[in-house]
Order: C-alpha cells, then sequence, then structure tokens
C-alpha cells in the first residue's frame, strides 16, 4: 500500500504559492453546494503514522474552508459517558449530518492496529475487527455518505528525521512525546499491520488514499485536490438510483403456520392473579433496578412492538410503574425529526442509548424500517434489506458491551383488534388514539403478519432474542413482560 | 434464525401429490430457459444438522429437474489433489459455468462451523472465516452467480426421531453413524454456532433460507417453489444495468514522482557478466526446484508483467531453462476461453494453480483487469475496482496455503520499447510479434503507467510484494528476476 508513498514526493514553494488560491475557492464554493444541497455529508478520515502532519493537515482544512460547517473531532481516550456506552457510541455521535464535513482525526482504525501492534491482540481478533468496521464503513456509504480516508505515510528514516525536528524546536518540543519515540521503534510492525489493515479496508465504498506527509507542500496539495474532486464527483453526479442487488428471496414456505400464528392467544389471568403478581413482579423489577452491579456496570434497553392497540402503553407503564423516574427514559419512536432524517438510520437509536444504572423504553424500534416501512413501502428494498444486518450489528454491539436487552413482540388477534379500535371510538379521550394510519395497517394485516416473522427469525440471537407475548389479555401480558425483564436482569446480574 | 423453522409444518400426502407435477414442469422450463440464455449460473448451497434431509433433497431436485445441467458436489474430505492446493480451490473447481445449476452438499461454511462447535477453533477464528466467506460469496454475486442457500433444520427432538427411525429400517441404518449421534449430543452448541454464522452471513445478495426438515413434503415443496421463485425474478428480470456505487476516488498527487518513474532505468550487465551470472543463478534455481522439502511441501506461482516488448518471453525462457520440463506450466494469458468466460474471473487462474513441486509461470496475469480492462474501458469500473480486493484475497489464499508467490513488472522507457518495436517490424519472424494492439497501447502510455502504479500500490502485499524489474538492459532484467525467485524459494524452504 505504501510503495508511491515511500518515494519523495516535494512540491516546491513557489509552485505552492501559485496553486493554492484557486484551489480554495473551488473548495469553498464545492463546500457552499454541499450545504446548499444537503443530500449527502462528507466524513474524512485520517489515519497515518506519528508525525506525518495529521493535525496541520486537519488545521489546515478548516482554514481553507469554512469552519463553520466542519465538524472535527479528535477521538483521544474515551470518556466516562463513553465508556458506559458500546464502543462505537462515540463515532455515532459524532458522524456530521447531511450537508456538513466530519473530520475524524484518527477514528475505529486506531485502536484495532495499536492493539495489535503492541501485541495486545491476535491476527484474528484484528481480522473480526475489520469484519466489524467494513460492515459498519458500507452501511455510511449506503446512508449516502462520502467517506474520504486519508492515510498520511512517512518512511522509517523520514519519521525519524521528523520528531528530531520537532524535539529541537522549543515551540514544538512538547508534541514529541515519549510515546511518539515507542512508536518510531515500533515502525516496522506499525507499517505492517497498517498495510494489512488498511488493503482490508480499501474498498470501492471509502477506499485509503495514501499520502506521503514528509513534504508539506505535497500533502497539502495532494490532499486538498483529492477532496476536491471527490467532493465534485459527487456534487456533480445525478441522486444515485437504486441498487441493483438481486432482492432476498423470501422462503416460499408450504404451509401456513408461523411464529405468529403458533401463540395460544386464549392465554389469561384473573384480576386476583394479576393484581397479586404486578405486585410481586414490580417488587422484584425495583430491587434489581437499585442493585449495586446494575448501577455501576450495565443498563437496559427495552424495545416493546406490537399490533395496533395490542397494548405496549400499558405494558411500558406497568413497567416504569416500578422504576425510580430518574432512571429511566421512554422513547416513543414515529417519524424522524429533521435533524434524524440527516443521519444514517440508526442514528436517532444509538444517541438515546442509556448510561449505567439506567433504563430505556423503546415505544416502537428500530424494527420500524423492517416492518411499517418495509410494508407501507416508505423505503427501497434494499433499504430494510440491509436493515437485519445492521440492526444485528447494532444489538450485537449493545450485548458485548453488557447491556440487557429485551425484545417484545405482543400479538392480539384480528379479531381482538377491531374490538379494541371499535372500542376506543365510543370511548371519550380514547378515541384521538385511533388514527387513520391504523385502519390501513389492519388492511395490510397479512403483509405485517409475514413481517413479523420474517423479522423474528433474522433477528431473534441468541444474546438479544424476542420474547413473543401473547397480549389477548392484557392482565397475562403485563406479568409476562415483567417476568422476562426480571428474567434477563437477574441472567445479567447474577440472582439477586 | 430458526424460530420459524422450530415450529411444527406439515404438508399432508393428498396435497403434496396435487402441487408436485405444476412445480415440477415449471422448474424444468426455467432450467431449460436458464441454459438459452446463459446469462448467469446457479448455486444452490446446502447446510444444516444432521438428519434434515439434506441428501434427499437434492436427489429430489436432479430427480425434478433434468439433471443433464446440474452438476451435484459432495465435499468430504478433502483428495491429496485439494490438499495441496489453496482450501477455496476445490469450490472453484467445482462451479457451475453460466446457463447451469450448481448443488453444493456442504460447502465453505462446513469446516468453519464444525470446528467452532469441536472447540477446535476460537470465535475470533470463525468470524475471520465468515469474513473471508463473505468476500466470496460477495464475488460470486458481483460475477452474477444466483446463490441460493437452504439451511435444513431440525429440532433437537425432531433429530432424535430422525436418526431412530433411520436405525431402525435395516435399509438406512448404515447412514446412521457414531458421528450422527455425536453431532446429536452437541445440538445446542451446534445450533448456537450455526446460528451465529448464518446470521452473519445472510445478505442481500445471498441469504440464508432456514427451512424445517421434519416433515418432507413440507421441505421438497418449500425448497422447490423458492428455487422456482429465484429462478423466475432472475430470469424475467433485465439484466442488471451498472451499479451505482460511488467509484474510488483517484489520489489527485500533487507530483508526478510515481514508483515507475523512479526505477534506474540504466541499470546494466555486460555480456560477460551475464553469461557468468546466468550460469550461476540458473543452476541455483535447479538445486532449489530438486529440494525435497519444495517437492513435497509447496509449489511457486510466478507472475510476468511488463509493458509491450519488454521481454517478458526471453525472461520466462531463462527461468524454465533451468527446470525440469515435467514441472512447470507456461501459462500465456490472453482473451479468455468460452468455457472461462461463464465462470467468475479468476476462475482461469484458480484452475492452473500448481500441485506441490511444481512451478507455474503466467506470461500475463490476472492483473489484466486492473491493466488492458482498465485502461481500454473492456470491463466497467466497478468491475476492475472491486477486482484489487478479489486479487488480494487470491493472493492471500495462495500465501496461507504456503505457496511462493512472485510477481515481476518489467519495466523499459517509452523510447526504448519504440526501438525494439521498429527492429521487430524489420527483423524477419519477429514482426510477427508486433499486433495493432501494441501501438494502440503505446498511444495510452501514461494511463497505462498511472494504472501500474495503482496496482503496485494497492497489491504489492507482505506476502506478494511487486518485484520492480529494470529492464531496459535484457541481461541485467534476467538475472534480476533469477536472482528474486532463488530469494524467495530461499526465504520459503530455509537455505538450501
Amino acid at each position: 500500500m505504501f510503495d508511491s508513498a515511500n518515494l519523495e514526493h516535494v512540491v516546491d514553494r513557489a509552485s505552492y504559492r501559485r496553486h493554492v488560491p484557486r484551489l480554495r475557492e473551488e473548495l469553498l464554493e464545492a463546500q457552499y453546494q454541499l450545504g446548499r444541497q444537503a443530500r449527502f455529508s462528507v466524513l474524512i478520515v485520517f489515519g497515518g503514522v506519528e508525525g506525518a502532519g495529521k493535525s496541520e493537515t486537519v488545521n489546515l482544512l478548516n482554514e481553507w474552508m469554512d469552519p463553520r460547517s466542519i465538524q472535527t473531532h479528535a477521538f483521544l481516550e474515551p470518556s466516562d459517558e463513553e465508556r458506559e456506552r458500546p464502543r462505537m457510541w462515540r463515532f455515532w455521535r459524532a458522524l456530521p449530518p447531511k450537508g456538513r464535513i466530519g473530520i475524524f482525526f484518527g477514528a475505529w482504525h486506531t485502536q484495532p492496529i495499536l492493539d495489535r501492534v503492541l501485541g495486545r491482540s491476535t491476527a484474528a481478533v484484528l481480522d473480526a475487527e475489520i469484519a466489524e468496521i467494513l460492515r459498519f464503513e458500507r452501511m455510511l456509504a449506503d446512508e449516502g455518505t462520502l467517506v474520504l480516508k486519508f492515510w498520511l505515510h512517512l518512511t522509517r528514516e523520514q519519521q525519524r528525521t521528523r520528531l528530531r525536528t520537532l524535539e529541537k524546536d522549543p515551540k514544538t518540543r512538547w508534541r514529541v512525546t515519549g510515546l511518539d519515540w515507542k512508536y518510531s521503534r515500533l515502525y516496522d510492525r506499525f507499517v505492517r499491520v497498517a498495510e494489512h489493515y488498511s488493503r482490508r479496508t480499501s474498498t470501492p465504498e471509502a477506499p485509503w488514499m495514501v499520502v506521503s506527509g514528509a513534504d508539506a507542500h505535497y500533502r497539502n496539495l495532494t490532499v486538498g485536490r483529492t477532496l476536491l474532486a471527490a467532493l465534485r464527483e459527487r456534487l456533480d453526479a445525478k441522486p444515485p438510483s437504486p441498487a441493483v442487488r438481486r432482492s432476498t428471496a423470501p422462503l416460499s414456505s408450504a404451509d401456513s403456520v408461523n411464529v405468529l400464528r403458533a401463540l395460544d392467544l386464549g392465554r389469561k389471568l384473573s384480576e386476583r392473579d394479576y393484581r397479586r403478581q404486578l405486585e410481586k413482579w414490580q417488587e422484584r423489577l425495583a430491587l434489581l433496578s437499585r442493585h449495586s452491579k446494575f448501577r455501576n456496570a450495565t443498563s437496559v434497553v427495552a424495545v416493546f412492538e406490537g399490533s395496533d392497540a395490542a397494548g405496549k402503553g400499558g405494558v411500558i407503564r406497568r413497567v416504569t410503574g416500578a422504576l425510580d423516574a430518574r432512571l429511566y427514559a421512554n422513547v416513543p419512536v414515529a417519524a424522524p425529526t429533521d435533524e434524524e432524517r440527516a443521519q444514517p438510520y440508526l442514528w436517532r437509536f444509538w444517541r438515546q442509548l442509556p448510561r449505567h444504572g439506567c433504563f430505556v423504553l423503546f415505544d416502537r424500534s428500530w424494527y420500524r424500517r423492517v416492518l411499517v416501512e418495509r410494508v407501507e413501502g416508505f423505503c427501497a428494498e434494499k433499504d430494510w434489506m440491509r436493515a437485519y444486518a445492521e440492526i444485528n450489528d447494532f444489538e450485537q454491539a449493545l450485548v458485548d458491551h453488557g447491556t440487557v436487552l429485551v425484545k417484545f413482540w405482543l400479538a392480539i388477534s384480528k379479531e381482538e383488534q377491531l374490538r379494541r379500535f371499535r372500542k376506543r371510538q365510543k370511548m371519550g379521550f380514547k378515541h384521538l388514539r385511533i388514527a387513520p394510519e391504523d385502519w390501513r395497517n389492519r388492511r395490510r394485516w397479512d403483509a405485517y403478519e409475514h413481517a413479523v416473522c420474517d423479522m423474528v427469525d433474522r433477528s431473534s440471537t441468541h444474546g438479544a432474542p424476542w420474547t413473543l407475548v401473547e397480549a389477548e389479555d392484557k392482565h397475562f401480558a403485563r406479568i409476562k413482560v415483567l417476568k422476562a425483564l426480571c428474567a434477563a436482569l437477574e441472567a445479567r446480574l447474577g440472582r439477586a
């Protein structure tokens, strides 16, 4: 990967001065057009060897362009807030919205490469991390982000010279730390790991572009021109038409048995049993939520999905009834806000992830995309199809982080739904809760059923199983949810 | 993944008999159309738990359709021939050509899953294997293959019942081996690993389709109908238009320094030195080729690329001059044959891989795609762009397998090329060796130079580096190649 960058590349001062003004002007123009179109976001990632001029280049881009619509992020040691969320959370929260440019000074590649260089991980672990990163970058590209990855390179000798120069000058001496010299000693190993990493993660949608960092003029001009060319290409292109991959062949099942129809909707609980059990399980949940291990080391993400009028609200209220109001957030998921629309699909859910000791209850969730958006055609087939994999990655990140993730589907029969709709229409304030969409969704009952079964098959995993809840009887449903939630917490905390 | 398949699915005999004749007819019709169009190939992969009816289903598909254009492969213990090539070689050689159907009874998924179940590999190793498999399956899809993956599932109880039934019947008792019962005991672990594997490898382009195998009628109808629907979808679709991913942003380098221009083409060798050194290095190579470790444990794949008239033929003759004619193959790479055109791009190179103790010398190679095909526009941009990654995977497979891989680029100046062209035109038989393409290529010298530098940057790896050869002087070039080849062999064998 570094063959070209190992050569000596120099641009003399006169020629640099001649070229820069025009380049700046064109970059600014492209940046304004990007903002006006607001069709896609731009993410510029810098990686490379120590001393190759990453920070100089980042500063320069901010100087050349309008810094007001550039968000620059350096990812140093993770903060408390960041440590209490999955590893990728800090990158998700920093993603630029459509129309803007994000500059990441080091990113998700930094830690995996360093861990391998320092012998803290194996080749197989690195490859698994690379696979995760590839899925993440592909998601960004699928969501329309223009990802530009610059790798600033120095030869071993160039690096040594550079560190010496910095060290000699009292103004820059502070920048050369013991760490830099340590990496310099590890140069060969670093370059070998970086070569493997950058080759594997150079995809057509987000290739690494290797730039020699030894001569600042050459480096600046090359990065600037490459950025300009990539911006122009996307700005001038027509919006992409839908991709042409083959669609997921749906299984043509030879019978009509499915996970929803297999539920026994006749299950119920008497009023008296319900009262008794409600008290018992709410108390158990309240105790668990005060468990020291819960407060210090984990959190709960609960997803409530179900047919319209299946009683999600009632269930959620029975859960929150057991919780300290400071420790939970109830997140109703409807159409995304403008800000959320300017980001990759899952961004709005990542931003809601709880800190340790807290509950987030999603009233509807990221499954929107494979349910209503799929059935109603609100998003392209290719988009809901890739959503299964993206959702799996998201949930895997939660589970790997130690979050307790529970997912409930509240199931009622078509007849019971009609009864509840009619009852709501008659009852005073409740008729406000029947929207035209509810009747529309109801007409597509079979299509929804199909989508729900696909969803369960493709997203019920060992670490993040779906709990299908027979909700024809509200009492039964509420107790089943409370029990399952307690069980999941206990499994995570060890018996309380 | 297995939720739906864990339910009881049954199709009664009468309804089965009613549906099958029509299904068979439609499958046959689709199969003939596939053959007539010969636009894409179909690969059906079966996986699943023991006893779920994989072999019955495979037999049935052969019975229902015309077995003459179906190639069925079971992958049992690898043969000697297979063991002497990289792991994926057995699958490459079995790929169906366009217009035909291949059925793989177990495939690349089998070993990684079993290794993990039996504790012979770690989770990280499995994930690295999955990443490799994902790249392979994506390559197949990019090359137009319709990949259908059926996972035949049984619940733990269904599996037990099934093995007992087979065991009771003297006609089927032989099929139940100790191994089957062993896997039955490992059922839970197997299912957990398989769930992880199948979820990760369920991509939009090649999803797993999970089918309950407990009831043969249900299983057969479901597989048959799903296959038919997928075939029809592809047969009726218009040929896909080029994908719309963003192109690799080429680096806009701010100077004109590159790896080719950095070569010192003035290097030469006198006639006398050449004779002496030729003898020395040919003798060394001859000895190395008879080394016992070479004969039993490795092989050489050598790639010769270079500008037209750079002297590849002469270099290759100096290499083969040192070798036993039974042990090398010289493979000139020109336009692919019909048979090769009906396969994924790299197939024609996989088929040439040598057994242990042998040399294969490629006169031009798989780099065609990122050189002449890129520059002359013989393939779409998206195709040559993904070729870098596919080539890296191919070469990595060789290197991982222990093959000695050497790659030479023979570089001459534009002026020297002209001299040689003119000389050839004047000299009797040699003028046959100047084709109109040679002049055409020459006119695009700069574009080729750019393509070569990109190629070197993106495919010169630690395990498979490019050797750039200053070939202005033929003597110097020949000796440099012989030396590099000997050095690579010695590094692999330990000093001879």
